[in-house]
């Protein structure tokens, strides 16, 4: 597996645009984004859990139910959620609207939308733009740079990646791209699966690979889990969540199944796609200066891995100590304590990593001596990791996110303006 | 009911003191405190439901068993959390110390612990200012005002009550104070319960009123769980909550059982009373610039309304935005779609109130055409309520916290220091 340019243009058969339509009033920035295969697609997607749906996740999970989708069409500055049933119309709208341009059927195109709740998406402004939304796809990196930039909103950072891999000595890609900074504590469960665990955040992946539906939902589905919903920034799950990917079987393999042994080979690409994404999100949340990665090892079972590494990399405490560099062990011990599951206090060990070294501030639950300078060294990067081992098991589990700052106070304290 | 001064010394027969003993290096604040009943004492406490719990927790489960204590001694500087056997056995000292000052039993005290984790609690230093403690006391409102500078950390404010009642034509008075202002989410369970929900947050109350055990810890954990267990500061659940009441009897009313008329009298002027204090706290939340109650109504059950209401509150971007003074609703009704229960968004209302008017900003789940600079003013106020109403029952729930700061993040961010 290598990496390379192109982002969601690098696999065969896949276009993308972005343009200004003038959804965010008050910015220049590009806010309509477009994504489009030449040939039928293979579809997963996976939707945010939060009760309060966006009406685009509504209509892109009726949409994505028969496996098949060949666009996306997304724009930022509107959630278009918490907008009544005219919402759900202007969503409905927006998919036909990119169905026309194709000569395709709506029910192949997922709709998303991220920015502000509650206010009425101005549809018109879309309609009005669709044809030069379609008049600036392409088919390379500037495509996907311009479909990439429509969908970013806080977002500092660009999150994009793409790979390429070998399948039966044929050569398949996987590119991708995500946005999201803040409003991120994912939540996300495939449209038709009852049970799946856990911001705006919105990640959209091709692939040239040849799959059927039900494998790349179970591929998409595995990756998720350990990476998106294994993220938070604030705490907040979003009401627009969505990841969608399409595969157009370009690259020439035998359709991948479940069965398949190069099906591995592809889900371990995709799952690499989406940590990498995970913690570029993580790294850009809103305000962050570091990311975070909390990894609990030595669990008894994955969940409860889970539920501690989650409790101690949303607690706003230990954020707060990790923005100050300040090695409060006690924070991390308190927030396992109230995470909901059993593990020995009396056995936990705590090391504060980064690549400025290692240093071991909690053994068996109690402190050990230790440099308090070259902690808050280790801390002042700009990647820090929170190790705890609780010698229990053997389940290791990593959850990523970022430290609380003033900035995310500054952000949030006027987000509508 | 009417208000007096005088706090936890009003009631008959309780004396109370503090002095500064050097816990806190850095600091000239009192940091040692001691209340003490001239009587034997109905008592009940309620404590952390952390996993990880304070050696001065542990030590006061034991002594609260048999329903009796006469005394309670607490430091502020030094959590005594996370620190092993020694840790425990300095607590157990600590209870013994205060018991041989006056010839009392070392199960008749409870012990409170308040500071950072996981440092060795100086237990000599206590043992050598332990008449210097016992020569504090007095039984006035000084007596309280220097137990309570004693326990506060990072408190700017005291949080100080005390109310007269009358029970079958005796004056009976209860009289209490209270800490907390970060690691703020309390859940506490009685000792010996095992089910019951919700910082570092030490209550003391004291009351002369006569009351059996039985019914002290019922009225107990019926206030608790409608007062200090619906506040939030920060989501952090501390390893060191406790609160504890004493009941001395010394007003001469006939003991009061469950089954009394008038329990209810003394119930409600409990309630009152803790109700008083988590107000106080969440209005002096650390960095908090103001007071958010968060209250759903018109909801099915009380479980839903109260969880409704704690994400609402708990939300770091509802926080900024109560901050910023954004009447942002969308961020509200994202809140409580993750608060993993069931209501009917389309059919909520949300209303902002505060002492400059109200005003309804989202009607059945959509926008309602509002006044912004009217809805500026109205969460500009130091007190903000967001009326959030559900239509689908009788239930009413209010949450306490506060707004995200600035000053919160600088607080959190080098408090070891």
């Amino acid at each position: 597996m290598k990496e390379i340019p192109g982002g969601v243009c690098a696999p065969k058969g896949f276009l993308a645009g972005g343009i200004r339509c003038g959804i965010k009033p008050s910015s220049q920035k590009k806010d309509l984004a477009l994504i489009y295969s030449n040939s039928f697609c293979s579809a997963a997607a996976m939707f945010t859990e939060n009760k309060v749906k966006a009406a685009s996740v509504l209509v892109s999970q009726e949409n994505i139910a028969d496996g098949k989708l060949r666009a996306i069409i997304a724009n930022s500055g509107n959630a278009n959620a918490c907008t009544g049933v005219d919402g759900l119309a202007a969503a409905k709208r927006m998919a036909r609207l990119a169905a026309d341009a194709f000569l395709i059927d709506p029910s192949e195109v997922a709709v998303a939308s991220t920015g502000v709740i509650g206010v009425p998406l101005p549809i018109n402004v879309i309609e009005n733009n669709i044809d030069a939304l379609k008049a600036s796809l392409r088919d390379d990196e500037q495509g996907h740079a311009d479909a990439l930039e429509a969908i970013m909103t806080t977002d500092i950072r660009k999150k994009e990646i793409a790979v390429e891999i070998e399948i039966e000595g044929k050569t398949v890609r996987i590119g991708a791209m995500a946005k999201g900074s803040g409003m991120i504590h994912p939540n996300m469960a495939a449209a038709k699966h009852a049970a799946a665990k856990h911001a705006t955040m919105l990640a959209f992946i091709t692939t040239d690979a040849s799959i059927l539906p039900s494998a790349l939902d179970t591929c998409l589905r595995r990756a998720v889990k350990k990476s998106f919903n294994r993220l938070t920034v604030d705490g907040d799950t979003s009401t627009n969540d969505m990841i969608v990917i399409l595969a157009n079987g370009e690259a020439g393999n035998q359709a991948l199944t479940e069965e398949s042994k190069d099906c591995k080979v592809f889900s371990k690409a995709l799952d690499y796609i989406c940590t990498t994404l995970t913690r570029m999100m993580a790294r850009d949340g809103e305000g962050a200066t570091k990311l975070v990665t909390v990894t609990v090892t030595g669990a008894e079972s994955e969940e409860t891995a889970e539920a501690l590494a989650k409790s101690v990399a949303s607690s706003s405490l230990v954020k707060a100590a990790c923005f100050g560099a300040d090695a409060n062990w006690g924070r991390v011990l308190c927030a396992m304590g109230y995470a909901g599951v059993n593990f020995n206090p009396d056995m936990t060990d705590v090391v504060f990593t980064s690549s400025a070294g290692e240093i071991n501030v909690c053994k068996n639950g109690q402190t050990v001596p230790f440099n308090e300078e070259k902690a808050k060294e280790i801390l002042s990067q700009e990647e820090i990791e929170i190790l705890i081992m609780l010698k229990e098991g053997k389940e290791k589990v990593s959850v990523w996110g970022c430290d609380l700052t003033y900035d995310y106070v500054k952000i949030n304290g006027d987000y509508r303006s």
